[in-house]
């Protein structure tokens, strides 16, 4: 996988998509079109001696590339939260990894079990004893039951279902551990909040996982045809960029200004 | 919506979307492909006076139409179960529709709430009382909980979380109830049972719904570049088309053999 050449650039994209029972599955509305444009950038910038991986789900939009592109990027293909954590482990163990764009959506979430309401009641149920019980009891249990639909089986739809989520393992954290002198952009995407509390959440972020630039957006700005958003760095509002193709722009490194000088202004 | 012709046909098409939190949402593997080959199977046989009917998710699979194909075919875009309920309700109630390939893989469930597992937990402790508390409360709990993250508020990766599931409203059954003259094809996917499982699966789903034909197949049997399954009418099987072409043009009706003809042997 490792390529000598003296800028290697990494590229999320796409939303994860968690099993449920092998037809359902849990997934996001992320559509990989902003990765997809940041590797088009990239490709217009640079003309050598550089490499793209490129990690993408199985839903993230992709074209063909060219012949003479080809060469320069290889795809890593994920599916969920669990695959994307290794490939960026072993990816970011194995290639010093210059300038890193986070774009992809992973869940936060995971399949934990699913079960039929009635069942998890008679469960619960079964736990009354003359001394009570406490909800750290009735936690483990709604954590943990006994009756579940076997994993892997299709669910029936007879009865109303509970479904158990489980905490994914956070993927941003490690690249900058495995390379803390990638340059890291994340991306921070709420629904419905103030611009004060979206860059509030971008700045966390960034503080938390060591993020050089964060592209901050909120749902209701992103359409098939809109996206517009902020590029944060240091806690300030560097670009204001409107369209994908604009956000792209502004996020991808360009060598005519020196690998990083786009967003070293 | 209505037009004057003579054999009015209605296919659906892809994979539900059931919104969870604005940013989630719990989808299924159906790619709408299948839907898509039996259109084009339709605009191959068909010279004129027919149309088609397109109900299509916003995931499913689709192409350009010609400009000569186009006045043939009406799109009728939809999202989740209920939205597809309601689709398939006014058309059938507007237009005497002759043929309806029933390819869509609509959710069973759709979301209900979802909630912190330690905060339901509570709420359960809360049930008890000196004379106990019966699964009946608590099963009304599980599926009514006052705790839970507000509907749209976009769900925070701190704690594990408890969604619950409630049943949609069938669809199929709409289509006989409303058009008692329609033939009507019905699909059964299930995964990991034996042929004869598969069988009986398939004429429950057509004794339930008045289905003509069933295509029956299994989630082993369908991949990016294969698919195969069991053509089903009066409970035998009549064929066993390989790929998804032979299985549109199986299942997709033929005007030169009288408009079911290809079906009624």
């Amino acid at each position: 996988m490792k390529k000598e050449v003296s800028f290697n650039i990494a590229i999320t994209a796409g939303g994860t998509s968690e099993n449920i029972d092998g037809i359902r599955k849990l997934t996001n509305v992320s559509t990989g079109k902003l990765g997809w444009e940041c590797l088009k950038a990239v490709l217009n910038r640079f003309r050598s001696d550089f490499h793209v991986y490129y990690i993408l789900t199985e839903t993230a939009y992709h074209e063909e590339l060219t012949e003479n592109e080809c060469p320069f990027v290889t795809f890593i293909p994920v599916s969920d939260a669990e695959s994307v954590y290794n490939a960026v482990d072993k990816l970011t163990k194995s290639v010093s990894i210059d300038y890193f764009i986070h774009s992809m959506a992973i869940s936060d979430f995971t399949f934990s079990y699913a079960a039929k309401a009635y069942e998890i009641a008679q469960e619960i149920e079964a736990l009354q004893k003359p001394e009570g019980f406490c909800d750290d009891d009735v936690r483990f249990l709604l954590e943990n039951p006994h009756t579940r639909i076997p994993k892997g089986e299709k669910i029936s739809s007879d009865d109303n279902i509970i479904i158990g989520l489980k905490r994914t393992r956070k993927v941003i954290p490690l690249i900058k551990q495995n390379n803390p002198d990638t340059f890291l952009v994340g991306f921070k995407l709420l629904k419905d909040v103030s611009e004060d509390e979206l860059i509030d959440a971008a700045n966390q972020l960034a503080e938390k996982n060591g993020c050089d630039m964060v592209f901050a957006n909120q749902l209701a700005h992103i359409s098939e045809n809109e996206h517009n958003g902020m590029l944060i760095k240091s806690g300030k509002i560097i670009a204001r960029p409107i369209g994908k193709k604009e956000i792209a722009e502004a996020i991808t490194p360009n060598p005519l200004k020196g690998a990083l000088g786009a967003t070293n202004d």
